[in-house]
């Protein structure tokens, strides 16, 4: 039986993962943490086997000051990190096995991979972005939407724009538009539950507790 | 047979009218103007029955003081214009027939007035328009997304957030989206050529030359 | 505090009823009904204030007995009903307050009204209607969908042709699409639980139960 | 010079395709056939390097018994065609440099490339696809939508359903869906004039020009 942190548990993710935890054969929740009581993973909580991260930047720290002490597996899905953030926590692979991804849906990795190709295939095309969620969601553009516009601009060798609505109570749609001549093509993806994100992160968690150290991607783990 | 000037008669829009112009029966192409000879329309150019304007802000003033010197009906679809073009224009229909319009289409009219209506019945749901056009549209967002933002603002009591994509050839797509409580609405219109425009605005000119001097709105002249 | 009994109990939507009937001020769930024991409702049942059915057209003879015998207010929205059906269901508002819709979300009517509208307006255009649902779903096309082709295609004179798709978790998706020469015009709806449907339903029951006896619609009570 | 004969001359495709031979570079249109001609294909027409064949099953025949004869290249982009016809298309193969595709547009193969490759990764996803069309379009589903349903359905060992829409003066629009758990993909192409088809198929007679004689696929001389 995995023992399993996780971190932002009082978030409507981290409330979603700890349901699953608990339902998931082999995982054991062995401790809730938030923004109240996050100090205590600094020295006083004790080793765990996994943590699943889904706070905000300013958590990381401990996040990290944890892995590094304990070695535990770490699975983050923190999203608005900055390019130092996310450096530590890749540097955190040459000691323990760490994924990070803003997105842990199979879909989602779908939509992000066949972007990226048809981008190859379609250099010339203009490529923006559309991104929607619910209206308690802080940061814009949503993580996922950064990704693909990383990507697929690094495909073709420009900055891709992307746009953020934010209304109701939208689990996540992200649409990538490619426009040709007298032609248009759209990828887009439509999360109807937040159960899609935390199913793919809490598979990972798993998967990671059977794999060499080293700073892994989703799709290192998935595909 | 009513003579016919159009001004901006080089521009994309500009060259389907004076297509379709020649092509209406009633109607006749009596003088195309466009930047580098809009000067003759000051005091050279003699009277005509009807100007149909789809040119650039800068054009405006002439076009404007050509209406005063002859009386002519002037159908205005140039866009990107400020407050006091537009007060301007309306103060043309004391002496003269006016009407101005961002669109000219009858499918954008119906989503403009059904998302008012959609806006009425759905007053605390988040709304935010999107809007797609060409590479070569210099304007944004597009004259008829900010009608539209108006409008439903107007019905809802608060600013209407419109966001602009530009790529291929795209003629014109504009979506409203409504976000409520685990359900959305969206109300889209594309237009596949420019032609649609065009039709709208030759017809409203017809049908401007059988009314009174006045300022009219596209739906004043076409429901 | 008004008692409800609720029909169809066991099913994907029944459950919900039965949830939001508990959660909510002034309602008492008095008894749950299904096939295996719908008879009690004929002779057994005491008299309840107001009885909700999303069952099957097989259990509607028992539902119609109860009301006629007991005077009890009625939400129907048993879908996949025969002429015959729907026919004994409003002659029920002869002595009873009754309400059969298709469909009890506020989103999906505005759908169904402003298509009506758009096609009072655009009735040379074509129009065709796609809808979508999950796997579990038995009749095809759903209720709304035949609601809104039949009153749209009472509008235009002519035939709406409805095309259903069927696949994963899907709550339900309507399209109404409209196309003209050179543009096109499309309304969609898209639910994202069945929560939406539920909460009106519920409503609807709470305001029967102020009104006087009769046959009502949808909008009768909502609008 | 290349001599081109246009099979299907008086269609809309045709048409096109007789405008865009005209406009290119290193080839003639040399002759123009349908079906108050085709007869003339049999026995007296000369040689000619590249017959293009966007018309009936009808014609097949006559375009079939023309290449045999002379050995011109072949660019076949009619549909409806049955299975017998398609073997003898390929069979020519073997004598002359042939083509056939039911799309010729370079937006449309990627669509169809990456809705196989997605389906490779979302095996237990529902797949169904909407195609729609203007009204003039006798076949259906379309040949894009046939290809793209046999291709996703070998790749999923199922049946793919395929749903029509007929409106207007739509050029062509086709979305494949993908329904999971909780959420779903659709990829969507749009064409808004024919070209897009004409533009590939005169590309592709480039190209086979070029080649060995064998029967070709488009995506073997585009990609």
């Amino acid at each position: 039986m995995a023992k399993v942190y996780v971190v932002g548990a009082n978030g409507r993710m981290g409330k979603l993962i700890c349901e699953l935890v608990c339902e998931t054969d082999g995982l054991e929740l062995a401790g809730k943490f938030d923004v109240d009581n996050i100090e205590q993973l600094d020295e006083v909580a004790p080793a765990a086997d996994l943590v699943i991260d889904f706070s905000q930047p300013a958590a990381l720290s401990h996040v990290v000051a944890f892995v590094r002490r304990t070695g535990a597996a770490l699975v983050c899905g923190t999203t608005g990190l900055s390019q130092d953030d996310l450096a530590q926590i890749q540097s955190l692979g040459s000691q323990a096995r760490v994924v990070w991804s803003s997105n842990y849906s199979i879909g989602v990795a779908v939509l992000r991979r066949l972007s990226v190709e048809a981008a190859h295939a379609l250099k010339d095309w203009d490529i923006e972005i559309v991104e929607t969620h619910h209206k308690m969601k802080l940061d814009a553009p949503s993580g996922t939407a950064k990704t693909i516009a990383e990507q697929v601009g690094d495909e073709v060798g420009r900055p891709i724009l992307a746009h953020s609505m934010r209304g109701g109570t939208v689990a996540g749609t992200h649409e990538v538009h490619f426009f040709g001549t007298d032609e248009e093509i759209t990828f887009t993806h439509r999360a109807t539950s937040r159960r899609i994100f935390v199913a793919g992160a809490v598979e990972c968690g798993k998967r990671l507790l059977t794999v060499e150290p080293g700073f892994y991607t989703f799709d290192d783990l998935m595909f």
